[in-house]
């Protein structure tokens, strides 16, 4: 990055152990997940199939919440886990956005567990699609460094570049438009 | 799976990561069952050993629980890792049904919360044995999905697949019936 | 273990896998240690820097514990680590034992917040110590099978398991009479 | 390090299995951070969109607690793996140096935890100093300790290690004015 000599102390990450930090996080996200589920606690007959099943489904929206959410991290882990194949080398600027992805993904439980809460606050979903959000537009950069850092490797082309960026652009906007739309539609429309 | 051409960006999952994801929330959910463990609070004398060790004692289920869940989480982690060892390679269909496996296991420490709280409902139990089932169904589609999209390697002949395959339905049958048990006959019984 | 035809799905477990799921679940349980630790809650004034200074200082034998759970949980991994390395290949024996071994393991956070809890308890005292002698049995059962097995590589002689057993049996005795005498002897002192 | 007869069971630590406790431990470290964010719960509206979004941003001091010490943690990882690619091997003071930088590296979520729930307490500042303090000063010994073990590969001269130790020492020297200045000076100051 700077000009000064070169020492071997200069920040230099393996691209192994950024994927192992990366793995860990997104597993442990995924099964964090479930520590937001709350037993059912109002059972007056403890041994009643029908009285637990009832406070079970009464919670629906919260194991709901849990799977979706368990589906979006597998989601963001099996794009992540395309793109990173395709990098040749972990620059600073890579590493920093790398960073920025792991805040918003570890951040995707307390999301989860607000709208499992919330669930008909539109709030609450806002929340949720601006981490998501947040997380998309750290893709998007990683796109953008890795391709002027020339860190991907021989198979990609430009055109494969400007074609994922071009998606990953289109639902970056789409995402404008529904946190627009739960912040100052909803409300109104109520 | 679609005929469009064939981009750097398809989806792409290195059969390592997709181990260390899956051993890593297999660690996690194994690990997190002991935050279920509740710390006796009911103690008079703090420093009587009689009370703490009856204190202890009185919830022995909940310990029962621990270590069982353990060893069936141990137990899926063992056979996913003998069934893992045989594909060749990860197609987008294996990868869609890891993430189904994922869920479910994950799912393991909540249900082993609501047993060690509701030892004596048989809906604790029956959810208990749903997401063990629902598992085990992923297995299944594991399996016949490997078998036609030849994806095991050439050390798994035909007859072990089915062999394998019908040890599995017949456990799923068994669970089934053990459901359908807990839900509608054990409530009559009492 | 059975004489039945061999099959491609017998279980098999590579020695990678196994070292990952043991590092996890070490690391978590490592951890979570952390996640026992109380904040101080009864402060009157919320800037006061001797009031909440004091409020910690009160829990010094909580965060005693902490560390030393972290540096015992540390102790077995590096043990794990060098008789681990030794290893020529996994047996079902050995896989067994590790589930044991990690079943224990896992166990320690509960112990830490029990005796964090219970500092003058010798009951808790006496379940730390059955959880770390049930982890040292382990051990004893891995070199006692890895021996009779002949999973050790060439580099281990007769006499370094002779020597390690002998050293491991003198700990489990010497445990054995420290839990007896926290049990027993404790509550009759005071 | 003792001078008795070699024993296969020495100790004897493979450096990625050290790797792997240590990016495992950092990877739960800042996950964790996010089950310290509690939900807003004194909302009278559960539908409004402008309590919740002021519920939540009455807590951006935790917020941006979390966000700060994610990177904070990622900080030292970086600066761990920079160092770590240039050790050539793994003696048992490198070891236990390791032991000591987890415990203070687990320990920050509880900081973490501490400073968002005392924001305005000079104390919870400090702790979280120290802790970073005594991270830093592990930092510091396992430079030092590597150095003398030759312990650093060949592409490591004297010259880069004395750099590198003068800027830790310098920062090690600014964290203590730091902490000073919050536990002796902030509360004069008011």
């Amino acid at each position: 990055m700077t000009a000064k000599e070169k020492s071997p102390f200069d920040t230099n990450i393996s691209k192994n152990r950024l994927e192992f930090l990366f793995d860990g996080i997104f597993a442990i996200a995924m099964t964090i997940l479930v520590l937001e589920l709350k037993l059912p606690e109002q059972i007056h007959d403890k041994r009643s199939v029908d009285e637990l099943g009832q406070a079970l489904l009464h919670h629906w929206r919260t194991f709901l919440s849990y799977i979706i959410s368990f589906v979006i991290l597998s989601g963001f882990w099996i794009g992540h886990n395309t793109l990173y194949a395709k990098l040749a080398r972990i620059t600073k600027a890579i590493l920093a956005i790398h960073v920025w992805l792991l805040v918003w993904a570890a951040f995707i439980p307390f999301c989860a567990h607000l709208l499992g809460r919330y669930p008909s606050n539109p709030a609450a979903f806002a929340v949720y699609l601006s981490t998501a959000f947040a997380y998309a537009v750290g893709l998007l950069a990683l796109i953008i460094t890795a391709d002027r850092q020339k860190a991907f490797d021989a198979t990609v082309s430009a055109v494969d570049v400007r074609r994922l960026r071009r998606g990953l652009i289109r639902s970056l906007i789409g995402m404008v438009f529904l946190i627009l739309y739960n912040v100052f539609i909803m409300p109104v429309l109520r």
